[in-house]
C-alpha cells in the first residue's frame, strides 16, 4: 500500500474508457482505495451490482456525480428534476457514499434571470435536503466555472454556493471545492475558510487549467501538473479549513480518454503524488 | 439624427471587415457618432490620417483598444511591454480619445502565480498612469471573463480591477465595464457602484453571452439580444452609478465577420436601440 495514495480518489470520468470491473481491477492493482462514480455507468451496470463490486474490491465510493439541474421554471420539468434527484439520492445511499455532487443547472430557455434561477435551486433543496439526510447522504453544491453559467450551472462561485448551502444544516447541504472551477478567484480562499468553519466542504476535487479551451469548453480539463493551477496551494487552503477527506481527481479530457485507461490511471496517481502530496 | 443612437458607439472590432474609410462612411450614413478603435488597423492606416478621417466624419473616438499585457517577469519582455504601452498612450492622444483600454495579460510561461502577476500590473501602472495623464489619456483596466485568466488577463473581476485602479488617481486609472466579462458575477453590481462613486467607470461596453463557446473561446461574443444577458439591467447599474458616457458594442464573432460589414453595423445599431435604449 502506497501511503501517498491513501487520500487519492479517482473520479470515474477521468478514465471513462474503463468499465466498472476494469476500474475496480486497476484500482486494486495500483493501490487506489477511493473512487468517485457517475450515475449513468453505474445504472448501466446495475446499482446494487456496482455497490457489491466496489465493496469486494475494497473501494470506498467518495462521491456520486451527479444530481442537480434544478433551475427549470416549467412545472413538469421541475417535477421530473426532483424525481430524478430523489433517484440519485437513493443510488448514492445504495453505493454507500455520503456525498452526492450537485451541478445546479443553467438558465431556462429564453430566461436571463440568474438570480431567479439560483432561488429555484434553494427551493428544490428544501425538498431534497431532508430526503437525502434521511438516507445518510449529503448534497454538495458545486460552483462551476463562470463559463458554464448560462447552459450548465448558474452557481459560479463558492460564495454563491455557500449562500445557498447555509440555508440548510451543514450535514444536509455543503459544497464541492474543485480547483478547475475556482482557481482564478482571489476570493475563493476566504470562502474555503468559511465553508470549512461551517463543516461544509463535502468533497475536494482537482483538475488543472490548460488552454486553448476546446469547442464547447467541456472536455479540456488538464491532467494534474499540466496547467496553471498550484495544487499544493489549494490543498493547503482546504486543509487549513479542516478538511481531511479524500482528494478526487476528475478530468474531462478527450486526449486522456483516447489513451489506455489503466495507463491514464497510473499516470494520474503518479501526478497526484508528485504535484499534490510531495 | 436618431436620438436613440446618441450614446451608441461601435467598436471597430464588431465590423472589422470594414476599412477605416468604409467604417467612417457607414457611420455617417447610419447616424452613428461614436467609434472605438483598435491599434493595429489604425497603425496600418496611419494614426494621424485615422484621426483626421474620424474628425472629418464627425466621429468621436470613445476608446482605443488596447494597451496592457503587463505581466511579464523577464526584464526585456517587460521593457518592451512598457514601450509598447507608451506608444499606445501616444496613439490614443493623437486620436483624441480620453480612454485607453487595458487587457492586463495572462500568466507568464510556467508560472502559476496569479497574485504576483496582478502586482506586476500595478507596478507597471506606476510608470504608465502619470505618462498617460500628461497626455490627457485615462487607463481603463478591463476585467476579462475568468476563462481568460491564464492566457490573456489575470484580472477576472471588477473587484480585482478596482483593487488595482484605486492605487491611482481616478483620472489616471479606472475600469472598463463590459457585460460579456462580468454578467455571471452577482458581486458586479456592487462593484459598479464602487467604481461609479470613485469616478472610475471609464467605458461601458456590451456583448451578449451565447453558447456553445467556440474553440479558443475568443470569437463567440453574441450579437446584442441573442444571448443570456439583460442589457437594460446592466445599463441601469452603470447609470445608477452616475455613468452618462457612450455605450460601446464590441463583438468578436466569426459569423458576424463573415457578413457584409455595413449590414452588421446597421443590425447592431438596431439591436442597440431595441435591447438597450427602449
Amino acid at each position: 500500500m502506497n501511503e501517498a495514495l491513501e487520500r487519492f480518489s479517482v473520479n470515474q470520468m477521468t478514465v471513462k474508457q474503463l468499465s466498472l470491473p476494469e476500474l475496480a481491477d486497476a484500482c486494486q492493482e495500483l493501490g487506489v482505495r477511493n473512487v468517485g462514480l457517475w450515475r449513468e455507468p453505474v445504472q448501466r451496470y446495475g446499482v446494487e451490482a456496482a455497490a457489491e463490486l466496489m465493496r469486494d474490491a475494497g473501494l470506498t465510493v467518495t462521491t456520486l456525480c451527479r444530481g442537480g439541474f434544478l433551475t427549470a421554471i416549467d412545472p413538469v420539468e421541475r417535477a421530473e428534476a426532483l424525481g430524478d434527484n430523489h433517484a440519485a439520492i437513493e443510488e448514492a445511499a445504495m453505493l454507500g457514499t455520503d456525498t452526492l455532487v450537485l451541478v445546479s443547472g443553467g438558465l431556462p430557455f429564453d430566461s436571463k434571470d440568474l438570480h431567479g434561477a439560483r432561488e429555484r435551486i434553494a427551493d428544490a433543496l428544501d425538498i431534497l435536503a431532508p430526503y437525502a439526510a434521511e438516507r445518510g447522504v449529503r448534497l454538495a453544491i458545486e460552483p462551476l466555472h463562470p463559463m458554464y453559467a448560462s447552459d450548465r450551472c448558474v452557481v459560479s462561485t463558492l460564495a454563491q454556493a455557500l449562500d445557498i448551502a447555509e440555508r440548510f444544516p451543514a450535514d444536509q447541504v455543503g459544497v464541492t471545492v474543485d480547483t478547475y472551477h475556482i482557481w482564478w478567484d482571489d476570493g475563493a480562499p476566504e470562502q474555503i475558510a468559511r465553508a470549512g468553519a461551517g463543516g461544509r466542504i463535502h468533497t475536494f476535487q482537482l483538475a488543472d487549467w490548460t488552454t486553448p479551451l476546446p469547442e464547447g469548453v467541456l472536455n479540456g480539463r488538464g491532467q494534474i501538473g499540466d496547467g496553471a493551477i498550484d495544487m499544493r496551494e489549494w490543498k493547503g487552503y482546504v486543509e487549513a479549513a479542516g478538511y481531511t477527506g479524500a482528494i478526487e481527481v476528475e478530468l474531462f479530457n478527450e486526449a486522456l480518454w483516447a489513451r489506455d485507461g489503466r495507463e491514464v490511471l497510473a499516470e494520474t496517481a503518479e501526478r497526484f503524488v508528485a504535484h499534490v502530496m510531495q
